[in-house]
């Protein structure tokens, strides 16, 4: 199967599993917005959470409830980052943002109820898996030690004089990216009951080229396929890898970590080519 | 020991653990905000935990750390509540509000990370504890199931035409009040291994009384005291249970549920004392 194949695969179980988990709360308008939030996107971290696993040859069925969990946390994350009090984005893969759609206040409800979505999903799963382990390691990733971490860093830049430098950026970027991406591959390590480590180092380079080629697209992508604004940050004269690296150090400098990742696989040798594909994906990716 | 010495044993222990578990997440604005928001209030939800789990003989140093976990989240729901785009409101326990002290973005940034820290701290206990019962258990409290739909019919209710009936605030603080009362009183049990259903009859009851109180004090209550905006639902037009019952009306069936409250503890006997105290305190705050 191709990585595009795999990846289409992926997302589609893990829609079907959102969508059967959010049948059970009815049909309020603040569950038409859970399940409007929950729609489309990548599923990259859902996908890293089932081929991760798959590594080790655990089942679909024993990966799809993680990778919808890691799913619903990033959905919950994207609807209050375009909250006109952050980020203030309209658009978001195509669509109205959930606070344009319905109003603020469904949006900051519609993510705390993704939010505890997220948990109750890792508790699905069958006993004897390291469901609570998942849980302590995702509260951490997604608090105040990562990702909203990374939000309030990156929200505090917007307001300061002094742009921030690129050991700040690759910090702010390890909190607010990177940390869920790290925590949907050492998940599925965990379910295989796994070493994690060398998954942690292809996730950590990983995380880091997605942002990076993040900036690139900003500048350089196609708005439309993008699905959202783009040049948002240099508008807002924000510091960005491509304002610190330039465009080619910036592309080069993904590169490298690109290759990181795929050599962080080594142990893995071709059961992991999906992975590799995944990494050089986020590289050369449209959207 | 009173009642009220034992509310201010368990908060004091509560805040102690919230204080050292915010300890190791660092002095940024984000976290000082979060320490903001879990300071002050009564602890009742922390309290009911640690008294019913006292009631199987459960030393507080298993109950607390479930106890601040309930804590936190009840202030992660306080923090969003308070937003403009929910209740708008600039005071809180006597305080400033979090997005009045800080600003918008701080205040869901705060409650974000609040809601992963209250599943953190429900992780830690130790081993053989009913751990991921209670991650899932409070999951569907605290979410579209439960707090959060509560609060999204309380916003909804304000921009329908139609007043609320008697059933449907019922139903509705149910879910927004109730659902958090409800687990603290069942997870002292599960703490306890013990059966759960007298404790969640006492607390469904409690809960409601609890609600028809602050109905009460939101009417003639003393602002200085309770520390907040008064006579907000009044002013608002919103159907209370002072509006719908009167207020002989609405004091007689809190009153009615505190006797029902009490007789769900029947079979602890007098180790239920505090329990029992703590029903009637509901109906007698002044704050």
């Amino acid at each position: 199967m191709s990585f595009s194949e795999g990846l289409a695969v992926s997302a589609d179980a893990i829609q079907t599993y959102l969508d059967e988990a959010l049948r059970d709360f009815g049909n309020s308008d603040l569950v038409q917005a859970m399940r409007y939030a929950v729609s489309g996107g990548k599923r990259m971290r859902g996908y890293l959470v089932i081929e991760s696993a798959a590594l080790f040859d655990v089942p679909m069925e024993r990966s799809v409830p993680v990778a919808a969990s890691i799913e619903a946390m990033h959905a919950y994350s994207l609807v209050h980052d375009d909250l006109p009090c952050m980020d203030d984005d309209d658009l978001r893969r195509g669509h109205p943002t959930v606070h344009v759609k319905w109003d603020e206040a469904t949006a900051v409800l519609v993510g705390d109820a993704l939010q505890s979505l997220s948990f109750e999903l890792l508790t699905r799963g069958i006993v004897g898996e390291p469901r609570l382990e998942l849980v302590a390691s995702l509260a951490k990733a997604s608090g105040a030690k990562g990702m909203v971490m990374g939000q309030a860093q990156d929200i505090a830049a917007e307001t300061t004089l002094q742009p921030l430098t690129l050991n700040q950026i690759t910090s702010l970027q390890d909190l607010k990216t990177g940390a869920l991406i790290e925590w949907s591959c050492v998940a599925g390590a965990r379910l295989g009951g796994a070493d994690p480590e060398p998954l942690r180092q292809y996730a950590r380079a990983l995380g880091l080229a997605f942002q990076i080629a993040d900036d690139i697209l900003d500048v350089e992508g196609d708005a439309d396929l993008a699905g959202k604004r783009l040049n948002k940050d240099a508008d807002a004269g924000k510091a960005t890898f491509v304002s610190l690296l330039g465009l080619t150090g910036a592309k080069a400098r993904a590169s490298e970590l690109v290759a990181e990742a795929e050599a962080a696989l080594a142990p893995y040798g071709a059961k992991a080519d999906c992975l590799r594909d995944a990494a050089r994906f986020v590289i050369s990716r449209q959207m």
